[in-house]
């Protein structure tokens, strides 16, 4: 899978995107990430990339030209037509599940955003998807391109040791993980739970089972809803609502 | 504003955090930035901050020790008892009201998870809040701890240039932003629609205030519902609302 993002400072994701799981898979080949500097493509002289808004209005938007050049000339290197991305707090809200659903592109650009706006006509024009991945406001696309492509590329086959580990980690089920604890034992007067140190498989997993829809049903009832549960995992959640009524 | 950031990885945080809006803030003394590296805290020998988990599983899980005696270290040098923050993908999720209350901070320490998880004792013991910036799962809590400091520190007084961009960016008002527009006037066919090279300020400031909740509307109903409208702005939404029908 390779991912093209196109950012006024390609600086910003090497050190991040460079390192620990990411920096390992690109090494072994299993995802290729290119950072291309927006200016680069501009046919202004002073490799200007934004002018002021129609209408009025504080702030710079970003043009057309530049962005269309850079998404073209990209693209001219690809096998397959790439999907195209907008950072954007108007776009659809990332999610675990749109992660997975990434990963039938074997390429995707992603532009990232920045000043004020950017010109509607890109959006229009050129984009296949606005996504965001929060309700609030960055100064740019940049950190919100890193979390899509850190999300995305980790499920990747191979990526990371342990294929399991997709599926016990936080809404890799659509529920809350169970609670860690490792040495020691007791930690200024706080102990382990004693079924941990028990050596007993069966309960320590029934154990996690009802920590993980316990956490749940307090911390994010709304994830609840969605989660697709056992005959068994539903008869623990029964037991935690009497609990917590 | 400080924020101290504990992490395994320091050097990601100064690529993103040193450059653009938040660089200035910080050279202009409007926030204070530390990253801390978590193995400088590890009381042992090999600068270990990991272990196995207690009742088995894969992946490894983060140790009590260097976090609570990096918070505790960090903490002596500061005039405010700090507020302390684990990001982490089962807390509350991040939204611009959270970066407004954030605010009332002097001092806020950040704690990046990482590997499978992190001690239940950290959460219990040292923790005040566990926040996340969305339902996807990330390699560590570096992304997300530069989304909430970006998102936070540009709220401070002083950082961007006009005050007044705030409020009229999409969130500022509960609202999705309005299309913006730049130069050319035709770009491949496609034109800046007529009303915004008028000059007449009326229209064109009704004509966002409908495009605003129209793209609201249409690609966010959820947060029409929570958004407060004036009189004008209500009656316009009512318009929509027939003409979607």
């Amino acid at each position: 899978m390779r991912f093209d993002i196109i950012t006024l400072f390609p600086e910003m994701f090497e050190a991040v995107l460079g390192v620990s799981i990411i920096g390992r898979a690109r090494k072994k080949g299993i995802v290729e990430l290119n950072f291309h500097n927006l200016r680069d493509y501009s046919q202004d002289k002073h490799r200007r990339v934004d002018d002021y808004p129609y209408g009025g209005g504080l702030g710079m938007v970003m043009q057309c030209q530049p962005i269309f050049s850079a998404v073209e000339k990209i693209s001219e290197g690809l096998n397959d037509k790439p999907h195209v991305i907008l950072m954007s707090p108007k776009g659809q809200t990332f999610t675990q599940n749109k992660a997975k659903e990434l990963l039938q592109y074997n390429n995707i650009i992603i532009i990232c955003g920045h000043y004020e706006g950017i010109d509607q006509r890109v959006v229009d024009g050129l984009v296949d998807e606005e996504i965001s991945i929060g309700d609030y406001v960055l100064t740019g696309g940049e950190i919100a391109a890193m979390a899509v492509v850190d999300a995305t590329a980790r499920l990747l086959p191979g990526v990371l040791k342990e294929e399991d580990s997709y599926n016990i980690e936080t809404f890799g089920n659509g529920l809350l993980e169970y609670p860690q604890y490792t040495r020691p034992v007791e930690f200024r007067g706080m102990r382990v739970p004693e079924i941990l140190l028990s050596g007993h498989h069966e309960n320590i997993e029934k154990w996690r089972k009802y920590q993980s829809l316990r956490e749940t049903y307090t911390k994010r009832p709304d994830l609840i809803k969605n989660a697709v549960l056992t005959k068994e995992e539903e008869d623990i959640l029964s037991k935690i609502i009497q609990e917590e009524k």
